[in-house]
């Protein structure tokens, strides 16, 4: 079956629509989403930077706000800018992990960004993780627990680890079994395209 | 009628796609499209930048490269990496702005992009420029001269300016009379729905 990765970071603003839109895009081509969070700070680090590019560089930041919420009513998808920005993401990250081992996983993944944007809550709240885990874990506290373990928090560190061996630069980032790199949700019906058509050609 | 700014600098990699496709996609909505040549070096510069980002950031460059590969190949645009990048190109939007008072200017700006990103020529080469000016001047040689006097000089640099005074920080960039901005090849389709949408909204 024909397969793409789907990289996001949760305070990265383009992978809320990309979540949003990814399994409804993929699926209509016949193609299976690996969800894989991460974090972007330290790729951001390693390039010098101290902050969000968009914080960083003003202009494009303002630009990106106008931007988001445009790209947001075109996809008829509820648009609240979050504050602070960005959000810290890790411990949904970190949850996230361990929701994606179960078949809720991507519901899950999608009710933390829905909370981000489409509603302003803090998703580095744990009480508001506790609520979005209620829908699906029978024990949301029990959840958290595991994620902030040590063994586990390293999880999270090797898979931001993985998103800097495979050149990632930015979030969302869509990479096919054969190594192709696309950047930014306005790459995702590429992405999608490309692995559709590489597993019909090796099928 | 429905008009748009396509705001652009020849040395601009993703301009390129854009520079050949922006008449068709307009026309087929019926929207006008007003050229406008600038050169980002010193909006680059107001940003603290003394190359373009691409090679400042190697990482973003490597990923720029392969996905104009992918997208000329897409859009059945010949593609071939310039050498050195950027070109130098302040003569071509020189002569450029001269072209874009007569008929024949988006064509001629056409085919500075296709020299530079299709058959990798040097468009900061005089006699490059004059080749392709000898399709539409009876004296190509007298168009360059014009392009490089001082008072011709100055229309640019007000151009340069009246870009920073619209808020741009990259090109390919669109304008609509509203003032909406659109930042990048690939936002071209919604850049022109949006301006035939609020002309017949108004009209």
């Amino acid at each position: 079956m024909a397969r793409l990765d789907f990289w996001f970071d949760f305070a990265s603003t383009y992978s809320y629509p990309a979540a949003m839109r990814v399994a409804g895009v993929a699926a209509a081509r016949g193609v299976g989403v690996g969800w894989r969070p991460f974090l972007l700070g330290p790729l951001f680090k390693a390039f010098g930077w101290d902050d969000s590019p968009f914080n960083l560089h003003p202009l494009k930041g303002r630009y990106m706000w106008r931007d988001l919420e445009r790209l947001c009513a075109r996809a008829g998808l509820p648009f609240v800018r979050p504050a602070p920005f960005p959000q810290h993401s890790v411990l949904a990250a970190r949850v996230a992990l361990i929701a994606l081992d179960q078949p809720w996983g991507a519901d899950f993944c999608r009710a933390v960004f829905h909370a981000e944007f489409g509603e302003g809550r803090q998703i580095a709240d744990r009480a508001v993780l506790a609520a979005l885990l209620h829908d699906h874990a029978t024990d949301p506290q029990e959840v958290l627990a595991q994620a902030e373990a040590p063994g586990h928090k390293e999880r999270l560190r090797a898979e931001t680890a993985e998103a800097q061996r495979l050149g990632l630069f930015g979030a969302p980032s869509f990479v096919t079994p054969d190594g192709e790199l696309f950047w930014g949700h306005d790459r995702l019906e590429q992405a999608v395209d490309w692995a559709a058509d590489r597993a019909s050609a090796s099928g």
